[in-house]
């Protein structure tokens, strides 16, 4: 059972973070909770970029109460003027008496100045409490921040034996319904989906995000060396959601004008006869994507991979054998010779997801 | 914790059989304990075909205790004459008051015949406790005992891709150190190991059981169509195993006659240009060959679920990819059109082995 210590009431800040991952944008998920007394006084979640932090929510609920309080947040207050005021001087103002932070803030315009200024007021700060939960669960806004290049997870969903599809093509379905919701629930979660020109035109999806409750629609990126995509493909007319197109220099300024017509943002990437994809990232960084779910075909996925631009995986396996040399894989690229040559990855975990497998860890990219 | 019941004894007997397998053959593994007024007066296990069963070791060492006393047993006792007079005569002349099982014996020679002789002299018999595990501990006792057909698990080592080596073969290693000690223990607990020629012709194996501990070394079994297998292969020359080699018929009858004056058992598998693996199983379990450990190239491995003589599959993934489509796979064979009839898997598990994963299930063969 759960123990009345620090880690107690972080838990709730976190799961409070938690659980607005995907509706911040390039912001970090955070959580507070106000203690006075052996009682919870208030309680802040960031919701939205450019709206309250997480501690100014949860002071306002504490009111008065805050006074002498300790305050849970899961990542260091701010210091800055932003979008927001800095949450240090909220804190002071309020005449908290202690604040638990769980990990520093990795922005360089924090990172460590929001402690120091709380020290500075006489505030006692514990810093460190539950930090590699805090860490882990702004991964995405910890590369972003410091690198301005859109954090990559890749998913797959493949049988047993690495195929996508059978011999013949057919995919309906490799997983099941479960596995399914959780992709649904990491397109709610990532600012943005890229696939290949190749799913579009085989199946035409609208590419949004299908739960049992409404849920945020990524950004749909396609890549598309010489814009093969069709006006009338529904990630076009669907103009609910952004499209943005990363083409090759080799594309018709014809059908840049004509996509841009339609509401596409069409994004030139490099001077070569491919889309290149590094300069790809770089450029949807600038467009304040922060994170992005890549659900290639094993072409993309291969050559993402190759290019060193995936920072998380995410393999989904049915438990199942499909055969079949010519069925295509989760992976097309040309590999490497030696077997300790390949890519590991690193932190890896394991789950059943209903029937299926779900396998996640973190590509060790050799030097 | 552990609550005293019958089932705490059970699982000590359990426990018993556990640690036996592998070295009774195509008998099953079973343990037993005897309490008596709350104290464990007697523990035993089957050992070795041949000798002494479960019951009767135990009851030996609970002697003049025995009178009264409760028999846990993790398989019911037999009724019958085999190699070893009936244990069910044995436990009545040691007055027993009680016996506990936890499965019936599949054993078309004892089902339930056991459990009737025993009640029959007034002792109070309670059946199905850890049924279950029991079953499950002697899967492939029950396969054989009730077709007199081997046991086949599968097991094979790849890439998260499903590759078992590189595009240039290099295959050193795909999986860790823990990984390999559980493919040494599994070796140690099937009576033999399968091979196709292509690993004997690539890599000399010995195909023994290399544990840190001295361990049970498996029957091998090379499927060698035209017989390639060269007098020199180590498989031959060394004589501490017996070594089978399954032809087709197509085989020349030289090299027959020369492999069999080497020491090795060649056995013709039907009519055709290639082995007849159906055939070669119902010869090989005529042999006395109650489980095997398949450790097959895609070729071997693809044939053998074809022709759905697969019971079981352990898969490891080494958590890499190391891509290129040429790189060999796990499973070689022309596979199925649709996803929906792919080859699923049942009763699934996943564990880590070290920084390893194991998927372990059974495959549903439709009608």
């Amino acid at each position: 059972m759960e123990i009345l210590n620090d880690e107690y009431y972080m838990r709730l800040a976190l799961e409070l973070a938690a659980k607005a991952a995907g509706q911040t944008g390039i912001n970090p998920v955070v959580g507070c909770v106000v203690v006075k007394e052996g009682r919870i006084v208030g309680v802040g979640t960031h919701l939205k970029r450019g709206t309250g932090h997480a501690e100014v929510h949860a002071l306002q609920m504490a009111g008065d109460e805050a006074e002498g309080a300790t305050v849970y947040v899961t990542l260091e207050p701010c210091s800055h003027f932003g979008k927001t005021p800095p949450c240090c001087e909220r804190i002071i103002a309020a005449k908290a008496a202690r604040v638990v932070v769980a990990s520093g803030d990795p922005n360089p315009q924090v990172s460590g100045r929001g402690i120091a200024r709380l020290r500075e007021e006489g505030i006692d700060v514990t810093i460190g409490v539950l930090e590699q939960q805090s860490r882990l669960m702004n991964e995405k806004f910890n590369k972003y921040i410091t690198t301005k290049l859109p954090f990559v997870t890749l998913k797959t969903a493949s049988t047993l034996d690495g195929k996508i599809a059978s011999r013949s093509g057919d995919s309906r379905w490799v997983t099941g319904a479960i596995a399914r919701e959780q992709v649904h629930t990491l397109r709610h979660q990532h600012d943005a989906i890229m696939v290949g020109i190749g799913t579009v035109l085989a199946d035409d999806p609208l590419l949004n995000t299908r739960a049992s409750v409404p849920a945020v629609d990524p950004v749909r990126i396609i890549v598309d060396t010489s814009l093969r995509l069709p006006l009338e493909a529904r990630v076009v007319t669907d103009r609910t959601i952004r499209t943005i197109v990363l083409a090759s220099c080799s594309a018709s300024s014809d059908k840049i004008a004509a996509l841009t017509a339609a509401g596409v943002e069409v994004v030139v990437c490099g001077s070569g006869e491919k889309v290149d994809l590094a300069e790809g990232m770089k450029k949807l960084g600038e467009l304040e994507i922060g994170s992005i779910l890549l659900e290639g075909g094993g072409r993309l996925n291969g050559a993402m991979l190759e290019a060193r631009l995936i920072d998380k995986i995410v393999l989904y396996y049915a438990a199942k054998i499909v055969g079949g040399a010519e069925a295509p894989g989760t992976f097309t690229f040309p590999g490497v010779d030696k077997m300790a040559d390949a890519i590991a990855l690193e932190r890896v975990q394991i789950e059943m997801a209903g029937e299926d497998i779900s396998v996640t860890g973190y590509p060790a990219y050799k030097e």
